[in-house]
């Protein structure tokens, strides 16, 4: 059996593990072929293949990013699109089963190609843990990890100044990263998309946190609006180049709080070093045991699953199970964050 | 209501912040006031207590020990041990109930205690992540992260110099820190208490890797013991100086395993760094949230129960669910391990 | 002798190994008291001191910001101000000497007081390494490595998307943390305000990195201006609420670069963590020695010096000596990073 | 012109950057031809060598070890040694000069082939520090670095459980790393082998530690001696395998300590961790700028020298100044350090 592999959207620490692990595997448990498509899809369309022999994926699975390349190439749009072509081109290149890794984009396109008669199996990839149907996604502990290196080093920064510091973290629809990073740093005030605090709300907690001495620590998610102030924000956008706002949520609030609290306020985009560079040893362990398992997946014919982490195990669990909804932060778990602001 | 805390058995890293979960949570929840008592249960027996205002756990949650101190002091010897002791120590302190950190020994002190009258509740610690009935224990991601970043930089050393590296990590009884910095380092051969390997096949893998122009890597548990080489051990043991051998397993596998193969080998012990220090993001997290939940137990009555991590979930179990079994490194897990090795 | 210690300015890693350096050896060599005036120069003006005896300063080599606090609070201004009134204060504090710990207005400051009589001896703090008469500061080398590993996470990035990043690190007027992190992260451009690069050759070295399959970095000094494009850096400056706008030179390239190669550009502004959190070995050596060396020179009488690294000495400069020049990266310096662009 | 380049000895962070910086700056400057001996003097005697383009140096400026591999190959001994046979091999190859990067044998071997003839220049490297005629060696910075995040670590266990800590660090002649990384992590005792101190001059500074309530922190190198205790280490030397004892004198001490203070004492020995992996900013730009440097000495002809840093500047010096002297800590620095003790 000959196997292709793709990387689709955003990279993600651990992306490399997937790929060694599943290239390891199924040399060895099953004698399959590897090749890889270059650029995700793009790959797939034109039929830009790489071999991945055993000394290919020597040594990556501590290597950010992605040594297959990645894109937001579409698997349906434009001239080669579509699962004729695609299906055609597999054919063509001798590749009887794919392995997709990608986010939700990706895995509804592989769940429609797996309709169409495509043999696919998925591994869920999204850095900001918003796939239901498993307990974390791989790159999430290490945009965590960076996340919170980097607000620990902020507060000193905070507290030497008596500044408030804001801390804008990854997370355009949810706020895992914010919740998980500011809970591990001591924020007191974690700010998501779900929950949609108002600015008086914001800035009672930070007045709380000078009352009692401290330097306040605001951790926000790039994708979150306070509660009627959407006026306020509507200068967000595009930027004077037409391209969206570098920056955006934690520059806007930091002179609102500053403005409200009178306490001198600093903002800082932690921006793309949160997805990039060497992952965390837990998401060496789980990029590796999901790219093992889909290899497992492929030979047990199990064509539009993905491989998922329940508690310790891996499992496989249909496509379908991962697009039906969004995983938001609970309220309960919001609840229980809250506790620990002010 | 006023709370004990106590920290009992080897440090670890998370212990802090389960403190300041627990502190935070009871104050603003519940309106509670907590003391904690100084190196374990030597403190409990010699009403050795400090108190724990909110400003004594402020920023905590990022250093690793405990503020509290530590000892292996058991709960029922002395001639301030034994329930009676204690109950009449806490009535005179004030203290309505305890929260007990610690490990096997302290969990089930702890249930002998509450079968005797004794208002307590635990939170599981264990660095070597060997408890049942919790998915992880908090300090064992932060160990593993440890363990890894140490073996990477072991590598670039193995490589250059075309060397066999053996890195010893912890795990006296099970094998969890190496099964996972194993596996996330890419190592050639994981050595692991739970089974008993042989030279014969630890210098096959170590072969294989060889011949493959890679700087073979061993990385085994320091509970380990090869396959019928006991004799080859007995040397294993105490020092002259009547201690435990610091050490052990891997600078007694490194010669032999030079000797058999004729690869030069060097061992590495990684020894206490991996218990100490600022706790990963994913253990600031754990901790804390079972710092947090310890409080609602006390709160629900809840004696005689631990706090434990199912998925994402934080649960309440009996202690004695905790003390039924070594949660040791099931045999899918490592043969899923061993598909990577050589 | 009773001395009085003050951080002024932006913080800096290793200012409290400074601290920590003179508090120990004023105690163990001289007898000294020592007391620490709260937020730099407003806690001379009005006598906000606390107490600094041994343990005040136990373990605080490792901990970013200042234990003081800081702030931007000129020596001479307002109505406290100025060297009578600075020197009333001391003499009714009982403070017979200052050590300063400050860049180059807290040293001019400190040079003019001592003019008018008060005993001052200076260390310096510039995390840019902008200041002349010492080979580095300290806080300098932190800030490197910080950007330097931030840097390595944003290629693999890069890479993965075959994109050019653009990472803006600190550096108002000087480029030596561009010069440094750029030249060890690898960059094909590194843009310094020493020398005004036109937008052509940051294109063509952009290029020339792609042709050759890389995905090119560039690192960018917050001061720099590209040579006759100071047009389309007029919209600089102020942002909507009336302050400097964050982000800055990073966010204005990057489309620029995007525009004229045709590579899709994205920007990171590594911003305030580069100067906070714990302080790198060399910085804590460093720091530590000079904070020792500062008490001498108060033991010396050497008022009006400052202490300077110079090889691996630490030797006792005029201040003046560090006022006269901003140390700005030298023409060989660039032209040698230079051989390594494109 | 074609260079080779050797990297010989103990494997060092750096190395990787110095061969970068020297292949991208003959390309480049002077448009040479590199090719790289395999294991250092072994590669040169065996004619073993690979060509280094461009494109064999991309992005290992951050990685640790050496892609050309190393070893403790002599220049002058075996069938294929001496300066005769190392010319016939050169000529052979249409090598026309080479780079030499090592320690003090290496750099001695490269005096001797070039006092009979052969072109060369040197880079010194020594993780230790130890050669004289340059302020500091690349691979020194990253070893105190790795070293001061161990010991970092080692202290939080020591305080929890009211222990003394005692971490080897590297140093088998000199103290350098020991002094450093003990004065980077406040160290209560700093042994080094230049400073014979008695048993009872450190068990006082361990008292003095405990006794202010301190966990005590020894850090000793390698190379260390206890006056007058020569016979309690006569037990030192071979193992049981006969070879040199792994562990060493912190495993010695521990005992010592614990015995003659009453305070429980554990040992730590930092081992290899200390020399692999990724170099730190500092060693990256040292590297860099001496590989670079050693091309200009090619370049001018300047053979049977080496490039070496003093202050900010990398300049050129002949092989026999660093021959001269084992560069020790010095009295006064080491006087200096000894302030911070007890």
């Amino acid at each position: 059996m000959r196997i292709g592999i793709l990387t689709s959207g955003g990279d993600c620490p651990g992306l490399n593990a997937v790929i060694r692990g599943a290239v390891l595997n199924g040399i060895k448990s099953h004698d399959y072929e590897f090749v890889g498509f270059r650029d995700g899809w793009r790959g797939v369309k034109e039929s830009d293949v790489i071999d991945l022999p055993r000394q290919a994926v020597r040594g990556i699975a501590k290597q950010g990013g992605t040594i297959l390349g990645t894109s937001r190439t579409n698997a349906f749009e434009g001239e080669n699109g579509g699962a004729e072509n695609i299906a055609r081109n597999l054919e063509q290149l001798g590749v009887d089963a794919l392995i997709a890794i990608g986010g939700e984009g990706t895995l509804a396109g592989a769940k429609r190609l797996c309709d169409e008669g495509i043999r696919i199996v998925g591994v869920p990839k999204t850095i900001d843990n918003d796939l239901d149907a498993t307990d974390y996604t791989f790159g999430f502990d290490t945009a965590n990890q960076i996340a919170v290196e980097a607000i620990d080093r902020l507060r000193t920064t905070g507290e030497s100044h008596h500044r408030c510091m804001v801390a804008e973290v990854m997370g355009r629809h949810v706020g895992w990263i914010a919740l998980h990073s500011g809970m591990a740093s001591g924020a007191h005030a974690i700010l998501i998309p779900e929950q949609s605090t108002s600015m008086d709300q914001i800035c009672e907690w930070v007045n709380e946190a000078n009352e009692r001495g401290r330097a306040p620590l605001v951790v926000v998610a790039e994708g979150f609006v306070p509660e009627g102030d959407s006026e306020a924000f509507s200068t967000r956008g595009l930027d004077t180049f037409g391209r969206p706002r570098l920056g955006g949520i934690g520059e806007l609030l930091a002179p609102m709080i500053e403005e409200r609290t009178g306490i001198e306020t600093r903002a800082t985009v932690l921006g793309h070093i949160q997805r990039g560079g060497v992952p965390s040893a837990f998401d060496r362990v789980l990029a590796t045991r999901l790219g093992m398992a889909a290899v497992d997946s492929v030979a047990n014919e199990a064509w539009g699953t993905m491989v998922a982490l329940h508690g310790t195990h891996i499992n496989r669990v249909p496509l379908r199970a991962a697009l039906n909804n969004l995983k938001r932060v609970p309220q309960n778990r919001y609840e229980e964050a809250k506790l620990l602001f002010g």
